[in-house]
């Protein structure tokens, strides 16, 4: 079996699942942190693991400039390189190379580009990127994709689609299958359900090990991005995982998996960590804001991080006003525990059959 | 008793000792870490303690000014504030605000001012950077003191140990005794040696609870250095703690050690460690150099810290060139680490009767 997945329970579209990979398990609905450079920012893999993530995020695209993904192989692999022993999930370096924008040229063999370290030329290929994935040691890789801009003419969305198709047979012949590894295929289209519907059919087709729903959360509101979850969902098999790419705030995440998302990846709370903005079961707070400067209280009083049970509110505020790294270590790390700490309530909800009465103040206990 | 000193062991003039305060026993000879602005740059105090550092330095000029003295009181005090519950010293002021140049007027009264941060007057004064200290809850407070340029006029100095002097007096008298705490002078007079003597003498007349080395490793050599050492410390009580300010770096730690010195503190390890530089049983490495970017071995095979167990030079090599604020993070760890391992080993071969042998590469088991 290339990857495992096990469905523990469902209510309505949602299920809780145990996803099984080479380097451990992960219950979903999950969120995945993002490790763009070979690090979850401002956090040590400790730190990340204590909020309860058990798969981290890496961007081909970083990891292939600098340090190399044949550097990375020859030190033993992305794992050990960044001392994470759980699971990673490697994304393509389709989107990122994408939005280099002046610096790219797509062609149907990839994408040429220009390196924003160095000004260095790169080709980019359905090829090259599984390739660099599997230097990389990914548990799951992703297939080679375009994600279209937001707003697109449907005929370039079209285009895209269909380029993207060949690249995922291209991506899946790639692939070296091993026990513990497996790939998925995205499904592309836009805010176009029948060019979507068109992707999954064909994916599914070619057949993938999970199918992640691409293109979304790039401009268009967060009713058609539910719609177009809704739209993909019954379109892939019921087996196998679902993964909501760039996904993305806490309601967004209830939305998805009340649809049927099991897995999520999104820069927001490790972004929003770095510049004093909080996830809480109060609501987002800015600790910027001088009403925080003589408060005592804790961040969230129900939360468990170090940032919750070891300061008050008055000294987040004071750190990330003096600019301390420890306002971003802090913040991070109680935005990664608010996060998966989520994903817990939600499985909990799932599993007693509660989640259509699952609201964000019900993460409450 | 405000402080408790116990002297365990003595190998020529240098001795192991018990420093007793409100917070906890700290083992000297100590190196204090600077937590500038109410944090250890880069750590939190869970990662300092893990160090086995048993005391920081807070800074009185800029804890006065942001987030404010009476804040942090009206907040329980420092170690609540920054969740730290082993001891504090905090420095005057003074030396901070007389590095300010254009922004500052000596007089007698003390030191006008205008801050950094937004412009604003200040007026710092023997008894308002006692009763800052008191405010913030130190267990040990430094009295006010004006550091001396150097190099500088004899007539110069001569004025300025004076007027330490005469703040020295009025310190005192602010001070507010209570059991764990104490208040520690600070002998200056340059590089001259019979200035140096007469303030010993004269703040030994006022009675300190410890004594601190001042005004030195600010730009004369090492050799320098030690001889007013050398000259400072059979003039102060042998019973009390000696605390060289500003010093230094691993080979200074162990010439001071060797001289009678109890306790440190310095910017260089923390500071360092944001700039990729890294000390080790086999001397300081800039992991920006290329020659890291494929080296696999940990920083220091021999370190405990979580840099040299987790990771490789490579690693560390790669954080530093992308920026990463774990870079920051995993080598302000080493070095406060490999800091208090050296503080550790010099009370080892000083209880051992073996100190003259003592040697920096000794630091190796």
């Amino acid at each position: 079996m290339s990857l495992g997945f096990e469905i523990l329970a469902r209510d309505g579209a949602a299920r809780v699942g145990r996803l099984t990979t080479a380097h451990g398990a992960i219950d979903t609905p999950a969120f995945m942190p993002i490790g763009t450079a070979g690090t979850v920012k401002a956090m040590t893999p400790e730190g990340v693991a204590a909020t309860g993530a058990r798969i981290v995020l890496g961007n081909t695209y970083h990891l292939m400039l600098r340090p190399g993904a044949e550097r990375i192989a020859a030190l033993g692999g992305l794992h050990r390189f960044m001392n994470w022993p759980h699971a990673i999930l490697t994304d393509s370096g389709g989107f990122q190379v994408m939005s280099l924008k002046a610096l790219r040229t797509i062609g149907e063999e990839g994408v040429a580009f220009r390196s924003h370290l160095d000004g260095s030329r790169h080709l980019l290929t359905p090829e090259r990127s599984i390739e660099i994935q599997h230097l990389l040691g990914a548990d799951i890789t992703m297939a080679f994709d375009e994600c279209a801009p937001f707003p697109a003419e449907r005929d370039t969305i079209e285009a895209s689609v269909e380029r993207t198709l060949r690249w995922a047979e291209r991506s899946r012949a790639a692939f070296t299958p091993r026990p513990g590894h497996g790939i998925f295929g995205i499904v592309q289209g836009g805010v176009h359900a029948d060019l979507r519907q068109r992707a999954a059919v064909r994916l599914v087709e070619i057949g993938f090990d999970g199918y992640a729903i691409g293109g979304l959360a790039i401009g268009e509101s967060q009713a058609t991005t539910f719609a177009m979850v809704e739209n993909d969902v019954p379109m892939l098999p019921a087996d196998r995982p679902r993964y909501l790419m760039g996904v993305g705030k806490p309601a967004d995440l209830v939305g998805a998996v009340k649809r049927g998302v099991d897995m999520f990846d999104c820069v927001v709370p490790t972004r929003s960590g770095r510049t004093g903005q909080a996830f809480t079961r109060e609501g987002a707070l800015n600790l910027r804001n001088a009403r925080h400067a003589d408060d005592p209280a804790p961040l969230d009083p129900l939360c468990r991080c170090p940032a919750c049970t070891g300061f008050s509110r008055a000294y987040l505020h004071h750190l990330t006003k003096a600019q301390e790294i420890l306002a971003s270590m802090l913040l991070t790390q109680h935005n990664l525990t608010y996060y998966a700490d989520l994903m817990a309530d939600l499985r909990t909800a799932i599993t007693k059959g509660r989640l259509s009465a699952f609201q964000l103040s019900e993460t409450n206990p």
